[in-house]
């Protein structure tokens, strides 16, 4: 390890600012932190959680699948995808921004398998590249995994058309190689389409779906599957420390996580509309995004100030955001940001116009 | 996958069962439940989780090393040990029969190292053996990390002499390689030295704690070691899936378990002794170890039964353990197991004995 | 693997073609198989070959190393470079098309980290995409190596400039990053500079020479580095089964490559030359590379044709060529290609352009 | 790597020195250099080599399979095995003393598997244990492969009887795994059975056969096998770095080495037997093994002088043979020793016996 890697853990925010840096900030609600009291617990080792187990059928059914499998993160829940789908030595393809290629690259060194990132629009890979990517010429690997991802966190929430889906699905069915999905965010796809969760992985043969992000759960993500892979996956689980003893007292707040945060996603989703117009509306050399969901992406190369003074200057004023690549912002809505703090956050963006310098100092 | 794998989870034990199999059964005291929904939390992905933060203060200050990395269990806290000292390509030396080696041997999967185990006697490797492995003829591995557990789990919860480790810890520093711990059980060892843990910790680099067992913490384990190792095991951690978002819920029952739980297991170690005694005390052909934890081991080979058919025949009075092999049972006491319950276990072993064909039945 | 993989070989070709398709294809010269035949050998796991020995010291010598280490091919000398220079779950940073990013991406598999591809031009990474990538964000992976290529195969075989090397370099040392270089064909780079071979891999810790391309060896390639390296390069060797025995007799032939057949090359890129020339002259659409060494790009796009449309056409007439994604070609020159094949050729390509019918028959 | 790890390479011995340590020094015959001259070759990587195509087939046929693949050494046979037959995060099993398990476990570290030693008598695992190994447990991994070896190289190159070979296959097959041989030294043992090789390799799904021990091929191995197999193993072949271009000029000796060196492997175990007699005949102290093949072992213990000593002085009378362990020596017959070097090597040890001492001058 260089000395230029990042110092472990940033700061803690100044109380009371407005903080859009994640929706993995959300804390839990009041009801996670009584269910997570009164649930039954087991060792989910030996005969397993009762909490866990119903989390798992839970998620599974809501998401259309056989069978679920709790884990400590989404990372884990994608790691274990692909351990489960890749044969060693094969190539994962996945779109050329996805998560699971720029973020979860860590996690493909365990598994002896070679990433491909295919460039695509809106998170959607491009498909004529994606077929030639599953023909190898002589020296090419076996692709032994698809991965597609949505809402696509770095394509600014964007969410996959199904017919997209069901494309990329019949690509793969043809070349006998199974599809996973990196559903971080899969409910805030839903709630944009108008679909149940089941609706979206359908086209997909496992879903990770995160619960810490926008459904507020403290930890934990759910992988939905196939009995046979879901089983696969629970001993993997164990390879990697992802099973865990009394793990009913957070699946607990999953459970409410699942069955009950869906529907308030609409409004992370409305306030990120406001906020994304009312900075289109300051000047005209901000351009944000017209998100889809609860992601905007602010365009800072007109301002003449790069992504790294602009964070550095609204969280002078209050304003938490984080840079995205050199001269984009990422800005996202989640429950603990209502009406009242999109209007601090654009009036934020308006006093940086203003004062540009501020930023430096 | 083979049709030879065992189901994922056994069936659920009879409620009101004495049940023996493992300390890992505890469940969270009253106060970890308070301390939970008490706790501050972060997002331990961005600012870092206040209270994650102070378990892994608490818990380095009790091992006596300068940090601590709060995981989803010990097993992962095991496998970023590996990781973070053993380089790729090679060997890794374990006692022959430590947990690490038998029962976490998946992890070792995903380090690309060999382990190596090395015969020993109540958990302590043979000192000429270990040596040997550390210089390596011509096509040999160099060792990268060198392991102990204490207590030693297969070994019966035998507790490893500081004589020993300091023998292991010199013969390491001479060749240049790290020691780790596998402390899933220390608390029980240091109850048993009647020395702070730290006194053991010091033989090590680094040590892995498990929450959980007789801690009764419902998930999770810490690292402790340098702090470079610890900034090293967090990037890591975060690699494998085991970042979680608002993990103070859980670390802060974690926190209760390092305050308070310790000098409880002295209640344990007496119970395993009342228990071991009382075994051998039943009949000659019931051979109970002498446990110095919450361990105790039986032969079974002069009962004309092996241990699979003790465990139903037990079972079918209501006293749950574990087989060790063909011939030996693995008992463990915990929170839950008070002075009434040793007597029905003995009570359940004298029924077996009176009746043996039942077990078969 | 799936059913879309290719056949393990293709049919051999027809006698008498004009082979452009690999500087590979050159068989071994009547020095060499004189030098085989002579050479002294011994046991290269006991006591080391004799001739091995020589030849890892002159090419040391030639690359201005300490040491070398015959391996049995290009692939496995920058595989091993690869581990040696980085630590698993770190990221290997190559210039996106270059040969270890695209054609031995399934070595990487076999190394625990990831491949990050950086865009350029003429086969040099852009600089300051390097550089960002060197500094990795809070979940990024720390870089263990970077790697270059020259002459650059996917790139038309373009040399890299040295002062891009050195840049490269500059950038390294300051992050504490090694630089591996691809010397598949450095002897034609190096000749087309006019430089030694040393000058150009002072830029980098390691290198990697083919010894059965242009050089025509009929197997093998020497990494050269520092003694350290080597060493653990040697025993990095063995464990992938690429140490052998009476290794001499194919090691005298990589003698006398490296004695004697670099000044050679100067013919083939003359005559690469000539039919990149001859080419251009042919038709307005046919568009073709001026190389830099052996190795010409043919640019189909305006021919209304595809690469695998030309590839049989001119197959039709005796002239071997690969293609190069959807539209272009690749011809390579080498030692038994003399003016007439080059003339008999363009004289293939001009048949295809009268009649591109043909083609598709 | 630490400074405890051995010189790159032993110095060279003495000439004229009676050479036991092992039948890899075998240097090439004049009938092999003949046909490495003669042999016509091709691009191994492109069209195929035709001289490398005959050797797999005439090494698959006699082998029994379907298939073979040449590649630069046995080590890199067996590891392909491992890499096409176990999954990764499975196990692979094999004798606790295997040649795979000892000197090759540095190939298992690319495996992503878990090498699992099972006690066995002269070379063959116990059965009990290894049907409990194919059983596994709770957290058990399961088994990818189990691995056999004939002659058993640190067993004293015992031969496993085929009846053991079809008890394994049974196991095998009951429980689907699959089963491979490595045949470093198969037709040792099918010498001393009386047997062709595949009579042996028939109860194995792969075979590993090494071309340059007593077979006197300067380098390579033929793994042989199912099409599919074959073919998944070529491609990890180039993965690996393993495959070359003009190979023939090295496949033709295995040719030889195939087609006609077998039968006179029966004079190397005639003078194993002669130096094992005249060795017991000269001291009670002095214990040799009755050998079947070509591998003597000398036990020490009653010597008064352990294993290096021994090497030491016996070199200085011009003997050279390989410690096994601290206490016994590996003494080799082949190619190279006749009927006088028994005599000089049985003199050397006599002289030692008379003079000990001088083992430690």
């Amino acid at each position: 390890m260089t000395a230029m890697q990042p110092p472990d853990r940033s700061p803690a925010p100044p109380p009371g600012a407005v903080d859009l840096r994640s929706d993995t900030l959300t804390r839990p609600t009041e009801a996670m932190y009584e269910r997570m009291r009164a649930a039954p617990v087991g060792d989910d080792g030996l005969d397993g959680d009762p909490t866990a187990r119903e989390l798992e059928a839970v998620a599974a059914e809501a998401l259309g699948k056989e069978a679920g499998l709790f884990v400590p993160s989404c990372t884990m829940a994608n790691l274990i995808a692909t351990l489960c789908h890749a044969p060693r030595n094969q190539q994962v393809v996945l779109e050329a921004r996805a998560h699971m290629y720029t973020a979860e690259r860590g996690a493909t060194t365990f598994t002896g398998t070679f990433a491909v990132g295919i460039p695509g629009e809106a998170g959607a890979m491009d498909l004529g590249l994606l077929e030639e990517a599953l023909r190898p010429a002589g020296s090419g690997l076996a692709t032994g995994l698809i991965g597609l991802e949505t809402s696509h966190n770095n394509a600014g929430g964007t969410v996959l058309p199904l017919a997209h889906m069901k494309a990329v699905q019949t690509l793969a069915r043809e070349a006998g190689i199974p599809v996973h999905l990196d559903g971080a965010r899969l409910y805030n796809a839903a709630v944009h389409l108008g679909v149940a969760p089941a609706e979206i992985a359908q086209y997909t043969d496992t879903v990770a779906l995160c619960l810490s992000k926008g459904l507020s759960a403290p930890v934990g993500a759910v992988l939905a599957g196939s009995r046979d892979v879901v089983s696969q996956g629970r001993r993997l689980r164990r390879m990697l420390g992802g099973a865990q003893r009394q793990v009913g007292v957070v699946a607990a707040a999953g459970l409410e996580a699942v069955q009950t945060m869906g529907p308030r996603l609409v409004e992370d989703h409305k306030r990120a509309r406001l906020l994304g117009a009312g900075l289109n509306a300051l000047h005209p050399d901000l351009s944000a995004s017209r998100p889809q969901t609860n992601i905007v992406q602010v365009d800072l190369r007109r301002t003449g100030q790069d992504a790294a003074q602009w964070v550095s200057a609204l969280a002078a004023r209050g304003v938490l955001v984080r840079p995205l690549g050199r001269d984009h912002l990422r800005l996202v809505t989640h429950r603990h940001i209502d009406d009242a703090d999109i209007e601090a956050a654009i009036e934020g963006f308006r006093l940086c116009l203003a004062q540009p310098a501020a930023g430096r100092a």
